[in-house]
């Protein structure tokens, strides 16, 4: 049986390119039959790390079968997976998250999580030299999800093994980091195909803070007023979010990557008095600024407070 | 503060001598500060393993201290662990047993989960060429370790990796393996000085099918009369165990280390019934020969049905 190796329901590029490099090294390398799948629609900075590469689309999956063999990649966080993920055969966990109580196997596996910026910079480790095997597009890929995941090492998530490995594949390639980074991060900011609910659910994760249900959201993007011109409307659409997805408050946090500062949105006294006890900050209106905060992981989630 | 580094409640050979390995290797090669300590009194094994190698015996601890800081090795599983386990700051887990949920951190932490028969085979991979470092008490604890959770190559859990690094380990030691683990073995056959209920509870995992809580208990011996010359105590004894643990039933595999073979003990119906249904057995009398039955992980607990 093949197996699918998958990221997250919310395809960023690393969820998306990290399945893409991993399925390549099992087929070639390791002498498996493995192949990508997606759980959703890739984001548009994914979406044009397949084109700009010339990958395949990976095919969108439902669910797995019980008993279907399957790699996890970026995530171990079963409510990010397919519903039936603890009946799968799960193979073997590749993530750099917190790991969360959940994900069960029947036997022992191969799991390798690492406090790194990005899944594909420790498969780029596991990898090891077999690497010089892979095609362009692969190392492309892997390139790709580490420029994504450390905002072109702004985030403060990167370490000096993400840009130490970042800057080896864009030698091997030839390619301008900078230039190429750009053209990634003007792929990511055009989110004006979206809808504001899609906006708010495309890059987003549920996390509870004493008995309070959040979405966290967060938007990456060079141009902030895209979607930031269009607040009213994001903010009456949190209601309908919140209710549909069982949460109590949808917080949207616009990344400016360039400026490395973040703009929440600041709907109602709720909001307000999250960030000001979560990031100490002044609220006037219905935003506010949060100089430097750029990473989910590192900034915002291990603050928040209610 | 001082990372504490520990295995699981039941310290065997691997549990005791990981933390004992990679404390060194967190203070020696990585710098930090680090020691291992016990969750429980070793086995006899273990026992041998610290005296033969003129290793110290590492302090026995009841608990972790809140936020206290922590690497987690030999298992994953909180039941295995102290109570406070989740309130400390779990830097690390290293592990070959399948994934249990339940561990959670706060952030991003290096977990290396690999389906080999031992901990410190892990251990020898991710230390690298540091261990040329590693004085030969170092390297005497992972050989240990290896040839207890192999026993000596035979278990079923045992990998090409495992053999090749004790063998290569022996060589560098100038030990003679065949002569070694039967000193090992005889260590870990001494039980007289264990009461019945000590012996049942000694290397023993909970585990539940369909409803029916089972302490699964093995003795690896290489003197199987030992323990068998006493199974009408043991039985007797079992169902106070039971009790006391809040489980069903207590199934209690004397694995008969040099002929690879294992009897269980059958104090009543419903474990005659384990048997038949789980091992295929045919069951006369209150014991039942399982030929070829070497591991828990491997062989037991995947086939137990009820």
């Amino acid at each position: 049986m093949t197996i699918q190796v998958f990221g997250h329901k919310s395809p960023d590029t690393d969820s998306t390119g990290s399945p893409i490099i991993w399925a390549w090294y099992l087929n070639q390398i390791k002498g498996e039959d493995a192949k990508p799948v997606l759980l959703g629609e890739p984001n548009t900075e994914a979406a044009f790390m397949l084109s700009h590469w010339g990958l395949d689309k990976p095919e969108i999956i439902e669910d797995v079968a019980e008993g279907a063999p399957v790699v996890i990649v970026d995530t171990n966080n079963p409510a990010e997976l397919p519903k039936s993920i603890n009946k799968a055969d799960i193979r073997g966990i590749i993530d750099h998250h917190k790991l969360v109580a959940g994900l069960e196997t029947k036997a022992p596996i191969e799991i390798r999580i690492e406090p790194l910026a990005c899944t594909a910079t420790i498969m780029w480790k596991m990898i090891g030299d077999d690497l010089a095997q892979a095609p362009r597009e692969i190392k492309g890929a892997m390139l790709t999800c580490i420029l994504s995941d450390t905002l072109e090492f702004r985030s403060p998530t990167t370490t000096q093994e993400d840009k130490a490995i970042a800057f080896g594949l864009a030698k091997d390639l030839d390619v301008d980091l900078k230039d190429f980074a750009a053209q990634m991060f003007a792929a990511k900011s055009d989110v004006s195909a979206f809808s504001d609910a899609e906006l708010l659910r495309m890059d987003s994760k549920e996390y509870e803070v004493d008995g309070t249900k959040f979405r966290v959201s967060v938007l990456e993007t060079t141009a902030p007023d895209m979607p930031l011109s269009r607040k009213d409307s994001l903010m009456e659409t949190m209601k309908t979010v919140a209710s549909e997805d069982d949460v109590d408050e949808v917080l949207l946090f616009v990344v400016d990557i360039l400026n490395e500062e973040a703009t929440l949105l600041v709907p109602n006294d709720r909001v307000k008095a999250v960030a000001e006890k979560s990031f100490g900050a002044t609220v006037e209106g219905d935003t506010v600024v949060l100089p430097g905060v750029m990473s989910r992981k590192k900034q915002i989630i291990p603050n928040l407070k209610v």
